[in-house]
């Protein structure tokens, strides 16, 4: 990706590029690199320090919670195009919590570093509103994280996520461990591979080590929906 | 609560009253009302049209999210001077959920009808900054109840609920059904009569017909610390 200009890019997929000033491009530009990880690499863990914005240029990231005890739960995944901020305490205001993100696949991303936000966006209005967008479709994407851990039974919810696999990759085989579905889901490994099992029986997938094959999709489509 | 003077108190707690001009101040007004709400009450359901920002003038409200089969799970508790965005897909963007509100207690509360702000905040610095930290501020709420229902067991989630409604009523006896604590969880009726029935058996609480005494609030906050 090392063909790409970091100005006509932000110029076509920032919606504030356009009111800001040359000198403030200038800053922007400057505040800016691109970011190569591999597949499995950190981008950000929460006690990382200010990572700034993300935009991805290719690849697959995920975004995710930890519990002490090293329990995971998927928040939302970024693809191409899809800007996070991380860290945003760093950037603009307080913010509570704080998220990790990793690469799912080989991934590119354009880091724009927090501190050319710290000094513009007080004033800011595009860049506010950029923000509020942001945190909006964050807080959609939680909401419905939340919905689905509480409302959806844990057959629907694992359906759903072989659903998703499938989908993403275009194949019924799925390369994941039951380990990375329960991370995924924030579930424990043992549930998961006893559900994974259970979907077996149903003769709905088959299991082989540590790969997953979807022997009956509408079976799974039937499950995912409650 | 007649005698409130709904500008004055505006001045005093929204943070972009003084940058609005004397029209947008009248605007504002007459899109302002006092609404008084039983305890029980619906302020606000997810179905219903846009009702605005509600700021409350005293009383206890709780936010929670239902499920098609009629679960619940909280979300937040708003309390006096505490502000909340309704359907905030009315008056600013496109959001994607929707949240339902409720009188616990008798409560008042200032509604500001969304169409003022669908009139101003397009070009309002100060109320996109409103916005923002409201939205983040229920964010970071959002990732609170999330890592609860995903992290913590249920013993540990009664505990805590339990010591909140211990110091929120400044009693010992907690006058509350079994299906309200439940529906506050996000959990099931039976699992949480089983579990508050091994407090009981562990001599940490007292269960009578809709009421729970607590006889030992240091082994309760030893549960609710995982």
């Amino acid at each position: 990706m090392s063909h790409i200009n970091i100005e006509s890019y932000f110029k076509d997929k920032l919606p504030f590029f356009n009111d800001l000033s040359e000198s403030e491009v200038k800053d922007l530009i400057s505040a800016s690199y691109i970011q190569k990880y591999n597949k499995g690499e950190l981008v950000h863990s929460k006690n990382s320090a200010c990572t700034g914005i993300v935009v991805v240029l290719n690849g697959q990231l995920r975004s995710f919670m930890t519990s002490n005890s090293g329990k995971e739960i998927t928040l939302f995944k970024l693809f191409e195009r899809d800007i996070c901020m991380l860290s945003s305490s760093c950037v603009y205001q307080d913010i509570t919590y704080d998220i990790n993100l990793e690469a799912e696949k080989d991934s590119s991303v354009i880091i724009i570093d927090s501190k050319f936000f710290k000094e513009i966006s007080s004033n800011n209005f595009s860049i506010q509103n950029f923000f509020l967008t942001l945190t909006q479709d964050k807080l959609s994407q939680i909401m419905w994280v939340l919905e689905q851990v509480v409302f959806f039974s844990l057959d629907s919810r694992v359906a759903n996520f072989l659903i998703d696999q499938y989908y993403l990759n275009d194949s019924i085989n799925i390369n994941i461990t039951h380990d990375t579905i329960a991370n995924n889901l924030g579930s424990a490994r043992e549930a998961i591979s006893r559900m994974l099992k259970r979907f077996e029986n149903d003769k709905i997938v088959e299991l082989s080590r540590g790969s997953i094959k979807i022997i009956d999709i509408e079976k799974l489509k039937f499950l995912s929906s409650p």
